[in-house]
């Protein structure tokens, strides 16, 4: 399979890319680095990446910027980190990324616990995957040719201990769960699902 | 009580105004009439509404402008209606209303069923009460001096027969039922919490 990871350079993207690219020919995309940089806040970008690419069976997410920090801090301008990156981007990849993907291909976007369970310091991670678990549910109902979406949603990752202290009680989704989850999506044949891990 | 009714002028507002003016001091906002003219889209616009009101006990929105239409229209731009209207417009009158309000006061706004279930042609609308539905609760955790957030999610309303064609199969929610959803919020004793009613 011709499969683009966003985000291949991170923590999730790198452990997937590890795990994959024996198997399967894989574009790494990236803000900085990678086959091909994009931008995921900037639709020109995006256009940019998939006709570099050309035809490809899947697109993996694990780009999603967004503004952690207190919530004194949080005002109209900080909210739109999260706004413009891990909801307008990630919403973005699909509606621009459906007109060359393969019939029967799959868009697997990146959300998180925080969406159900909030936590301090990160409301505008929580607004913007609640945007785009919604976003999944109604773009399945919606794609053409057999294309399918998902969403993947962790709790914290075991390899962002950074993260620890911000999640308290919560028991780290691992990266072999992290990779099945994003395995369930792209070889599987559910569509509109959030894959839970936690 | 003080009661700020952004939306005052539509239909769901108005009902709540006629249920709720005998008893209560209503301040009624709208985009082009009422007591105060607000544009939700707009910073400025939401901190001059609350400058004009000073403290209040309630703020209820049922303004939550979307963008309806086909599929295939659906793209960054359009896509923008939402984003700015019924997901940042509610979550900055929070952000910025939470200088204003009362101690003890809350915070009511509107979302709906298709967080979870989709329906052709709203899938702007869905990523809007998804993003507003996550982020109440996040806020829920994080307001202080005892301030309340919930949402009130009915499914087509009664008074809107113009929508029931898009909601095939969908008993429509009664205004009395809407109502006392509003009730439960701004009079009971909860936070963080999707008021459903479908
Ligand atoms: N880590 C966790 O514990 C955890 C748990 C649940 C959910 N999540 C969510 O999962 C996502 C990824 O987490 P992670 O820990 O793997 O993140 P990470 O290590 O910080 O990696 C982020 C990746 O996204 C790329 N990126 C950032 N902004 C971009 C943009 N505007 N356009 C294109 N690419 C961009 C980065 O590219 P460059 O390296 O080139 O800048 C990098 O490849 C985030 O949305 C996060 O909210 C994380
Ligand atoms: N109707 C339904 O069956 C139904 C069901 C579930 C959820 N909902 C949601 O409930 C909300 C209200 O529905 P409704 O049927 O009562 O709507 P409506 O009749 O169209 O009324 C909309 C109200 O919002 C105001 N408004 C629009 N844009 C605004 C802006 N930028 N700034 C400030 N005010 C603005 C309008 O003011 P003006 O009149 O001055 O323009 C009007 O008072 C919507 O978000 C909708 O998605 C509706």
């Amino acid at each position: 399979m011709k499969i683009i990871i966003v985000g291949a350079s991170g923590t999730m993207g790198t452990y997937l890319v590890n795990a994959w690219e024996q198997e399967h020919e894989i574009i790494k995309a990236s803000a900085h680095s990678g086959d091909i940089q994009v931008d995921i806040t900037d639709p020109e970008s995006i256009e940019n990446l998939f006709q570099q690419v050309g035809a490809f069976d899947a697109l993996i997410c694990t780009a999603g910027p967004t503004y952690v920090g207190a919530w004194k801090s949080l005002s109209s301008e900080t909210f739109r980190k999260g706004l413009e990156g891990k909801l307008m981007g990630q919403i973005n990849l699909v509606l621009i990324g459906q007109h060359y993907i393969k019939p029967k291909g799959s868009f697997t976007l990146i959300t998180g616990a925080l969406t159900h369970e909030p936590q301090r310091n990160f409301a505008n991670a929580s607004a913007a995957n609640g945007a785009v678990e919604a976003f999944v549910r109604a773009a399945a109902i919606e794609l053409e040719n057999g294309v399918r979406i998902n969403a993947v949603s962790p709790t914290v990752i075991e390899n962002s201990p950074q993260y620890f202290p911000y999640f308290p009680g919560e028991m780290p989704t691992t990266m072999k769960q992290l990779e099945y989850g994003f395995r369930k999506s792209v070889f599987g044949a559910n569509t509109g699902q959030i894959i839970t891990l936690h």
